[in-house]
């Protein structure tokens, strides 16, 4: 497991880190080869529950072009009883057409046959290249050993089996003491965005034995996705693949029912696992060195978020976040852009707290603190618009050579 | 007189290039120093036209943080009767407040002296870095010095004297044959979109001896801005100080009349003019190897545009264009990310007229034949989506190392 660490997110005080690893009670899973990574890497992964009355939840990429694997698991999945996911990296299967369509359900089957489950209980995603036919011929096999090697400790080789070019593991098993009991949470996410060469993407997935019910599930994960993976950018890039999936074991025999505070603990934990594994992400983007924060204030709820996203995806903002560079002047045009208009607008703007540009003007400030400031691993940015209004923040990485060089090298 | 060859902009028959340059009969520029650039180099400019009855028209950026010589001209200037222009490069004036708006009135004050007009007929622009304030002990000297060089071949010191770290010259003087007899046009254009060290911009100064009303040059400015600069993406990033001026002398006695041929014709030629200019300013953004060009068809107005934008402006998309990487997946994903939905969406997908994607599947192809053609100065990428419904392009830079390397390491 990944040593983390970020000023942005800390364990709350119900949460208890579990370093030997493991799968929340209830799960099991492992990883093997199909033959698609030509490296003869681990590219297939399956996870199991073994509780019958398993519940969970999903989230799916907002992309008008998804991939087979998603259409596939919106229409033929029970979203809230899923209790096997198979997944494969190395190929996207992504516009794909019909064959797409059914190796996805080919994978879906054979999975449920492992899993002992019917077939609409069983997830199917996808990761790798797109538009590229998914080769089969090892894929049965794939599936059949990585159930040979299904186990409650087995989350680090199914992690291995869904990751593309991850520069770090990106997993977590934690204890959550709730009022009601002790329960577990773990999860596995790979991806760094949509930046990864061959057009990797974001899958994560999530296990508890807690006993939740379905709406519960889909209510907390609806509300943690809306706080980590959707307030995350590498490049801006929506993906064709991208996943989110909760299952709820039981096997604890811990009840968390709607509206309690074990909820609000469960959902504290969850939030916590979320935005953790979203800022690995966003850290581990394509030669990434820095992570920013940008946090915006006041205005609409539309206009924060536009500004938000501008300032997060300007390519001057993340070269500079790269080079150490305290331009503000890059921060000022983004929001301008961002709020088209006669202007101009009397926005105020603090990097790392210091108070650069006041009510639309500059603001006479030590450059050289600021630029040692803007140095270090992280770096906030908070812009204030006209009125009490909203706020929200986004987490971004920085443009690097190593990000043109990874892209633009690459070849299919 | 930078030379120019594009396949996607050709010189209508009635254009004749003019290659010892020079302005349009009735305008006289010049270019000083007036100590704002540390190199010395010369950084104010000016432009007069001498003719009584000269009528003009403006297009400003839509920033929501305008520069003070934008928000200076969009309420203190007669737009439609501009006879004077006074520029100056190294300094944007921007998010300089109260004491922002004073330097540009005195700046627009200096240049109505020099140029013997009222202040109301005189524009004011600046580009350069943002957020400091104008360095002023220099400027009226600067303008008088300016006002000594005044030539009617002065269009090469206006344009040095505009540019900052511009690559190569951006001007151009036509001549062009109209039914009712012979006109001129010239301009000069700076920047490479919003990409440049300290935020220098987008600034174009057209000039013409026809005699146009001033709602003929508003429409035609209007019209041709469209089809040129609003077409165009470095790296999506809109500045706080474009401006782009068409100044009409009227001095040959040509008359371009409302919907006649010779409208037309002039027309034609202010297009062909900043189209010209246009891809200039992409082929020359920082960095740039590589200029690509895509042509989305079909679906609706704000669709074709949504996806034509995200193509342009993906910086998987871009780092594929600089390597030279026939990666037609970035394409699909970007025309996915820009219609959400539940899809998928059956579009379709030319490179360099080879048909790589029909209907959102992949279309087997000779892929070291499209290898050799993405490897060329220029790329097209067309996107077809279903219906008939409208079309649109964008030309775009690619993204390199070099973009890099000067936005990460530059220092304010």
């Amino acid at each position: 497991m990944s040593a983390f660490s970020s000023r942005w997110v800390e364990p709350p005080a119900c949460v208890t880190e579990l370093p030997e690893g493991g799968l929340a009670n209830g799960f099991r899973a492992g990883g093997a080869a199909a033959g698609i990574k030509p490296s003869g890497d681990p590219d297939v992964a399956l996870l199991v529950c073994s509780e019958p009355d398993a519940v969970s939840a999903a989230r799916f990429t907002r992309s008008g072009a998804p991939a087979a694997p998603v259409v596939l698991c919106r229409s033929r999945c029970r979203l809230d009883a899923l209790a096997a996911v198979v997944v494969n990296s190395g190929n996207a299967n992504a516009a794909t057409g019909a064959r797409g369509l059914e190796d996805a359900a080919r994978m879906q089957g054979a999975a449920a046959m492992a899993a002992g489950v019917s077939e609409d209980r069983v997830a199917v995603a996808s990761t790798g290249v797109i538009g590229v036919p998914l080769p089969m011929h090892g894929m049965m096999k794939g599936i059949l050993a990585a159930r040979g090697k299904l186990a409650p400790d087995g989350d680090r080789d199914f992690w291995r089996a869904i990751a593309t070019t991850d520069a770090f593991e990106k997993l977590l098993s934690l204890e959550v003491a709730l009022p009601a009991g002790i329960v577990r949470i773990s999860a596995q996410a790979k991806g760094a965005g949509m930046i990864q060469p061959g057009f990797a993407t974001l899958l994560c997935f999530v296990q508890t034995d807690a006993v939740l019910a379905a709406e519960t599930a889909e209510l907390l994960l609806g509300v943690c996705v809306k706080r980590s993976f959707e307030r995350i950018s590498v490049d801006g890039q929506l993906s064709t693949n991208d996943a989110a999936l909760l299952m709820a074991s039981g096997a604890s025999g811990v009840i968390v029912e709607p509206e309690s505070d074990d909820e609000l603990r469960f959902g504290e934990a969850l939030d916590y696992a979320l935005r953790r594994l979203a800022l690995q992400i966003v850290g581990d983007g394509e030669g990434a060195a820095r992570t920013g924060r940008v946090h915006v204030h006041g205005g609409h709820e539309q206009t924060v978020e536009r500004v938000a996203r501008a300032i997060a995806n300007s390519p001057l903002v993340k070269a500079a976040l790269n080079g150490g560079d305290p331009n503000w002047g890059r921060i000022a045009q983004a929001v301008g852009a961002a709020i088209p208009g006669p202007g101009p607008l009397p926005f105020d703007i603090w990097i790392e707290g210091v108070h650069v540009c006041a009510g639309g003007v500059a603001v006479p400030h030590d450059v050289a603190e600021l630029t040692a400031a803007v140095s270090r691993d992280e770096v906030e940015y908070v812009v204030g618009l006209p009125g009490e209004g909203v706020e929200t923040e986004v987490f971004f990485s920085d443009l690097s050579h190593e990000y043109v060089r990874i892209n633009a090298e690459y070849t299919t």
